[in-house]
C-alpha cells in the first residue's frame, strides 16, 4: 500500500518548474506569486461517484471531468488558469486507477498551463474537489451581473450532447462515440472566455442546463432573458441519434455540457463573433436580454415551456 | 428541501464585507486581491465521516475542525488567512444539521477574519474540504526545509490530548471534558505562526503525531533531528487520566494535534520565547536538529523507540 505522503508526488507531481509557484507540493502549503496588477480569481467544484460519473467509470476521464469543471469556472470568468488544489477521497490506493485519473487530470492541467500546487488525499467513497485559481487584469473578471437590457445572449459550442451521452451509457444503450466523448472529456472554453473580456458585458458557465442556469443568470444580473428556442445550437450527432423533442430536453435541461453563456452589446457581436472564428469555437446567438426578471422561450413564435428545469443536486 | 444554490448563500453568507473580497459567493468564481508585495499562500484539507470523526458527530465540531486543520496550515506557514472555499459533501441537505456545521465553521472564520469566498455543495457521503488562502509578506514563508543542523525543536501547546479525547470518546469511556474538547475544537496556532516569522528556521504543523510528522520534517531540511521525550509537553489532564506509557504514546503518535514544530536557532530561542509568553501559548523547546539524516529519540539518557510511526490514512 502506498503512503499517504507518497501519493501525491507519485502521481501528480508537475513535471516542468511552472512561473509564479515559489513553493508547490510538499509543504503545509504552497506559495504563489499573483502577477502584478492582477485579480486572483477562486472556484471549487466536486464531482462524486454516482452522482456525477457512474461507478466503475474510467478515471482518465474522472481525473479529466474533475478539473474541466473548474477550468470552466475560469474561461466563465475570463480568467487564465494558473495553479489547482486536489482533495482526492479514496476507497483504496489503487495503483492502475490513479495512474488513469492523474493521466486524465495531468494531460488536462498541461494543456492549459495548470501547475498542481497542493493535495489531500484521504481514505473514504471516492469524490474529487479541486479549487482552481487563476487571474485576470485587475477589474476585468466577466461576472454574471453585468448583463443590461438590450445585450444579446450568446452561447458556445452545441448544448445537449453531453446530457445524451451520459443518459445513453446509463441505459446502456450504444452511444455515438462522439456523444458519449462529450460527457467524459467537456472542453472548458478558456480561451473564449479570455478573448471575450472587454468584449462580453457577462458570462456564466453551463453545467446544469439552461433551462436551470439562464435564470440565475438573468437574475444576478437584474434583468429578463429570453430565449428562441428554434436557435439553441445542436450538433449533428445529436439530431441523428434522437427525436427533435428528446434533443431538445437534453440541449435545455441536461447538465454536463461546459458552454459559456455570454451576454454581448450588439454593437460588440462582430468582435465576440471574429474572436470564436479565430479560436474555432462556434458561438451563437439565442435570445437576448430585456428589461424585467424571469426567462420566456418561444419556439415558432410561440411562447415555448421547457418541461424540467436545470439539474439540482438537493431537488 | 432546499436548492443547491440557496444552500450556501443561507448558511455561509459571510456578514460583513471583508478587504480584498471584490467578488464573493454567488458568481462562477470568487475575484480576490492579494495585497501588494505579499505571496499568496494555498492549502487544502478534507475531512471525511467515519475516518477523521464519527458517524452522529456534532455538526458544530466538524464545522470547526474542517477550518481549523486548514487554518493550522496557513500557521506552519506564518501566514495570515484570508479566504476559504468549502466543497460540502453531503448525504441530504438537514437544516438542522448544516446550521450546526455553520455555527461552528463562521464561528471560526470569524475568529480569524477569514472569509468564505466560494463553494460547492453536492449530495453524498458526508465530506467536507476546505481550501485555505492567506498571504505573508513577500518571501516569508516559513517552509518545513529551512532547518540547519544546531537549530532547536520546538513545540507549541501540549501533545496527545486530541488523540487521547479521540480514543475515550471512540471506547465510549467518560473522556475528560478537556481532552475531548481538544479533538473536537482544535485551535490552530496562527497567531503563534506569524509570531515566527523571521525568528524560526522552518516550521511544520502536527497533524499525524510527531513520531510520524518529524521525519518528514527533519527529511525536508536536510537534517536529523533529536528528541528527549521527558521534554514532550503533556497536560495536567493527559498526565492525569493514562498512564505514563499510554499518555506517552498518544503524545508520539496519536494525531488531530495541530501544534506546531518549530525549528528556532538557539539564539533566537529568547525572541520565540518572549512571542510565547506575550501570546499565552506555551512553547517547549524538546530537542534539536542534527547533522545527517533521520530522527532519534532518547528517554534518560538512553535509546528510545516509538512503540508506532504516525498516522498515515493509507497505512
Amino acid at each position: 500500500m502506498i503512503g499517504e505522503f507518497d501519493l501525491i508526488r507519485r502521481f501528480f507531481s508537475s513535471t516542468a518548474a511552472t512561473p509564479g509557484v515559489a513553493v508547490g507540493i510538499g509543504d503545509d502549503a504552497a506559495v504563489l506569486r499573483v502577477p502584478e496588477g492582477c485579480d486572483l480569481v477562486a472556484a471549487v467544484d466536486t464531482i462524486v461517484e454516482s452522482r456525477h460519473f457512474q461507478a466503475g467509470s474510467d478515471p482518465r476521464s474522472i481525473g479529466h471531468r474533475a478539473l474541466a469543471v473548474n477550468l470552466s469556472d475560469m474561461a466563465a470568468m475570463g480568467a487564465l488558469p494558473a495553479w489547482a488544489t486536489l482533495a482526492l477521497t479514496l476507497p483504496s490506493a489503487d495503483p492502475g486507477w490513479l495512474e488513469g485519473f492523474a493521466a486524465g487530470l495531468m494531460a488536462l492541467a498541461r494543456r492549459h498551463g495548470v501547475a498542481l500546487v497542493g493535495g489531500d488525499t484521504t481514505r473514504g467513497p471516492l469524490a474529487v474537489s479541486i479549487q482552481i485559481m487563476g487571474f485576470v487584469p485587475r477589474g476585468q473578471a466577466l461576472l454574471r451581473s453585468g448583463a443590461r437590457a438590450g445585450d444579446l445572449l450568446a452561447v458556445t459550442g452545441t448544448l445537449g450532447d453531453a446530457g445524451a451521452g451520459l443518459a445513453l451509457v446509463q441505459t446502456g444503450d450504444a452511444a455515438p462515440a462522439e456523444l458519449r466523448h462529450r460527457f467524459e472529456y467537456p472542453t472548458p472554453r478558456v480561451e473564449f472566455g479570455i478573448a471575450a473580456r472587454g468584449v462580453a458585458t457577462a458570462a456564466m458557465d453551463l453545467s446544469d442546463g439552461i433551462a436551470g442556469d439562464l435564470p440565475k443568470f438573468a437574475a444576478a444580473s437584474g434583468v429578463a432573458a429570453h430565449v428562441d428556442v428554434e436557435r439553441l445550437p445542436l450538433s449533428a450527432a445529436l439530431e441523428s441519434h434522437a427525436t427533435a423533442a428528446q434533443a431538445l430536453d437534453w440541449a435545455l435541461s441536461a447538465g454536463d455540457d461546459y458552454e459559456l453563456m455570454l451576454a454581448v452589446p450588439k454593437a460588440r457581436l462582430r468582435q465576440l463573433a471574429d474572436a470564436a472564428a479565430e479560436l474555432g469555437t462556434r458561438c451563437t446567438v439565442i435570445g437576448e436580454f430585456r428589461a424585467g426578471s424571469g426567462v420566456t422561450w418561444s419556439s415558432k413564435g410561440r411562447k415555448f415551456t421547457p418541461a424540467r428545469g436545470g439539474f439540482d443536486h438537493f431537488a
